[in-house]
């Protein structure tokens, strides 16, 4: 397993020594990572990385190479170096699972530990977080847009680097891809692997119709046959179907598909059932790419076009967005009490929710979908007959709850140090991804202009939240008397 | 070092099999690495990844367990397995050197090799280049528009996964930052590493001058205080200025600067200079940072903003952007003759330039400033006194060159499998990649609306296109006719 120790940022390590020589090295602190903003202007974000967290955490230490290194630099004395060797992961971890459909300003994981350790684990738990939830998150979107057309993860050859295009495999697979192309991927998770041929295979040969048949021989049972290297109608589509003809269908072989990457997509796929159709092809499939994404898609899907599958690689291993996860300390613990923190900023959005909390989600009992989340103070308890959900900024919007069944959303992972959650294997993983995405309701979900889900503060915790605030415009102020 | 091996799309591993199968395992292929489009709507790409291509081709092979792995999907024949076990990277590989500045449809990258190795290498080659090219180019873009005002790359918490995060440091340097904040970048390739310190501490703290003060005792040759947790102007300002005053002063220590990473930085950056040189801090510096990107950096200067660093994540290490590099066969060996091949696609952008290629690049005597490139068939020697630029697509466009300079961007980096390139140390490509770039004319590095690089085609190479596309548009005439 790798050591990723040396995977933080420097100034955690300058920070760490300055706690160090204060003697707070067992103090105990509270860090919150959430998101301030769905990506893809969406409705929601679905949660990833728990277990590269969880693999980063166990091999968290520093070996003695990592700390000649810091030596060499002159920054840190030989007394917090010598502590560093001893340093490992004693703390408490809660996280929603990988899976989970979350929302912005929701603590999507929670640290329990000495403010050292909370320090030196930030860019990794971040790094691990913003990768996973972002493909998961698009290909959520894209595989939902499909509905039932399955999608397949083409994409390595775009992703940052190869073994984020391996991460990337495995995300867009618990995200809802059937499968991918990476190899790799294949071979270490255990995820199905799948593909067409490339253009190249039929420019090497004689002529396309050879390079189909040549294909088909050494490959029988997977024959989908890339269409568009010439003249997809006049060209790609007759051949295949010769070969189909010519050596498939006599030899016992299924003609499984042809995949079309270039041109109108939605009329060349429709000619092309036709055309299949009429050769008497009805179950062969067709398979498309090209850049798809999810609106291309629900045009394709609006345009009658005729398709089985669909190749997205861009899109979901390189797609142009971000996920801004954040990680933020949240309370201190003093003379075992639970101090709150909160990080006021003239940006609004940016002003943290103190404290050590919890996150509840209300479903329906009728219909099963999710009603709203409710973020509370830790100790709280939720009653299971009566909720009324306030929203944290306009607090005269209510809504009342009745007949729900209510879901602590946060898991426990760590308990002082100890690995206590058993990850479930990658198909429960994704099976419950698929679950959990199903109980938010359809108008939360859409690609465009989505409606906003309820996530309000508990009467405590909007009390909690507005005190502090209200002591911090009280010190500004009498520091500007001053 | 890591056996990458299996990070290939699963299609190569079939093609490889039809090749084998119809004997060409010793065909030799001509591919090329080019993009078609610049990132960002800019002039130019800035290349990268050879290093990795370098590592990843040193330890090219199958391994038993991979070997097990593929007899397991019931795709492959035994023979094509004992194969795969003996592959290991025996072609030619020519590419331009990390640094280099390219364009459009240039063979940034060219592989003579056989058709089976030249297949399986595809996937990892261009995942390498992208991800590599896009951190440079953005770095490259970023570091520009600051213009000596220093960029500290500070994205490893927003990268795509662990491993993505340190490659991208590194190529971020190599684009023209000056240090990372990620430590084991610092530590795997002796990158400077950097920091200041995050809200956090000033939060954890009982009050913003105890924290400062804290920090300071502990790094007290590192203190850059972030001054806009509470208050900038009010609060964070003045503690620096106390902490500097009561404790690093009198000690003998610099008061090196301040980070201010929220709220209006042109206008709190101004202030923040007034009030430290009026308490006498001439030298010290002040660091700007939250979400940076080159057209925001471009607005600080011209509002007048006071800066001396900036710390840059995001717009480097998890840019919405996208290289889109493409590996495309362009001549196959036949009888000891290289025939070319083209890929013509109704999309124009997408029709290929034929043949095995050569990249020439003028400069003027006099400027040192680059006047254009050239791409030639292979053979082809550039006159030394006079040249006639062509524009491939509007011919008639012509500039005639005299008192130039000429280089090949292409350097042989394998031959026979040897590798045969010294690959510089990360200092020499860091200042061969600002040189190289430096001979841009700054209109063509303009970061928007940039002027256009000339690209053009010898006349031979042009005919050669023109003949195949000919020959192509006849055959699928014949064919239609049928």
């Amino acid at each position: 397993m790798k050591n990723n120790t040396m995977i933080t940022d420097f100034y955690e390590l300058t920070m760490a020594q300055t706690y160090f020589e204060q003697g707070k090295k067992d103090e105990v602190v509270y860090f919150d990572i959430f998101f301030r903003k769905n990506p893809f202007d969406g409705g929601y974000l679905m949660v990833g990385g728990l277990e590269s967290i969880i693999e980063y955490l166990e091999n968290f230490h520093f070996e003695e190479r990592h700390i000649n290194y810091l030596r060499s630099l002159g920054t840190f004395k030989d007394e917090f170096l010598d502590y560093l060797k001893e340093v490992h992961f004693t703390g408490d971890l809660y996280a929603m699972e990988e899976g989970t459909v979350a929302f912005p300003n929701e603590p999507v994981l929670t640290v329990r530990t000495n403010v050292i350790e909370a320090q030196l684990i930030e860019t990794a738990l971040l790094a691990c977080f913003n990768h996973a939830s972002l493909v998961m998150t698009s290909a959520k979107r894209i595989t939902n847009e499909a509905n039932g057309i399955l999608v397949m993860e083409f994409g390595a050859r775009r992703a940052r680097g190869l073994e984020s295009s391996v991460e990337a495999s495995k995300y867009a697979y618990l995200g809802g891809c059937v499968g991918t192309s990476n190899t790799e991927a294949g071979y270490r998770y255990h995820i199905p692997v799948m593909g067409t041929m490339a253009h190249s295979l039929i420019q090497e040969a004689e002529d396309e119709y050879q390079a189909f048949l040549n294909y088909a021989k050494s490959n029988p049972n997977n024959c989908v046959f890339l269409v568009d290297t010439y003249d997809t109608l006049q060209s790609g589509i007759p051949n295949a179907i010769r070969v189909a003809k010519d050596y498939l269908i006599p030899n016992g072989f299924p003609f499984k598909g042809i995949r079309i990457d270039s041109g109108d997509l939605a009329y060349l796929s429709k000619e092309a059932r036709r055309m299949l159709d009429e050769a008497g092809f009805t179950s062969t499939g067709i398979c498309l790419s090209n850049g798809l994404d999810e609106f291309t898609i629900r045009d394709l899907k609006e345009q009658g076009a005729c398709m089985n599958s669909l190749g997205v690689g861009d899109n979901i291993s390189a797609s142009k967005e971000r996920v801004g996860g954040v990680y933020k300390l949240v309370a201190v613990e003093e003379n075992d009490t639970i101090a709150p923190r909160i990080k006021v900023s003239g940006d609004t959005i940016k002003t943290t929710t103190p404290g050590y909390k919890k996150v509840y989600r209300f479903y329906d009992q009728g219909s099963g979908y999710a009603l709203g989340d409710v973020i509370t103070v830790h100790h709280e308890k939720i009653p299971h007959d009566h909720y009324t959900l306030v929203s944290p900024v306009e607090p005269w919007k209510k809504t009342e709850l009745e007949n729900f069944k209510v879901e602590e959303l946060q898991k426990t992972i760590y308990k002082e140090g100890q690995l206590v959650y058993q990850l479930p294997s990658l198909e429960e993983r994704r099976k419950f991804a698929s679950e959990n995405y199903n109980r938010i309701y359809p108008e939360v979900r859409r690609i465009q202009k989505p409606a906003e889900y309820y996530v309000d503060l508990s009467d405590e915790l909007r009390e909690l939240k507005n005190q502090l605030l209200e002591e911090h415009t009280k010190t500004l102020r009498l520091k500007k008397e001053k």
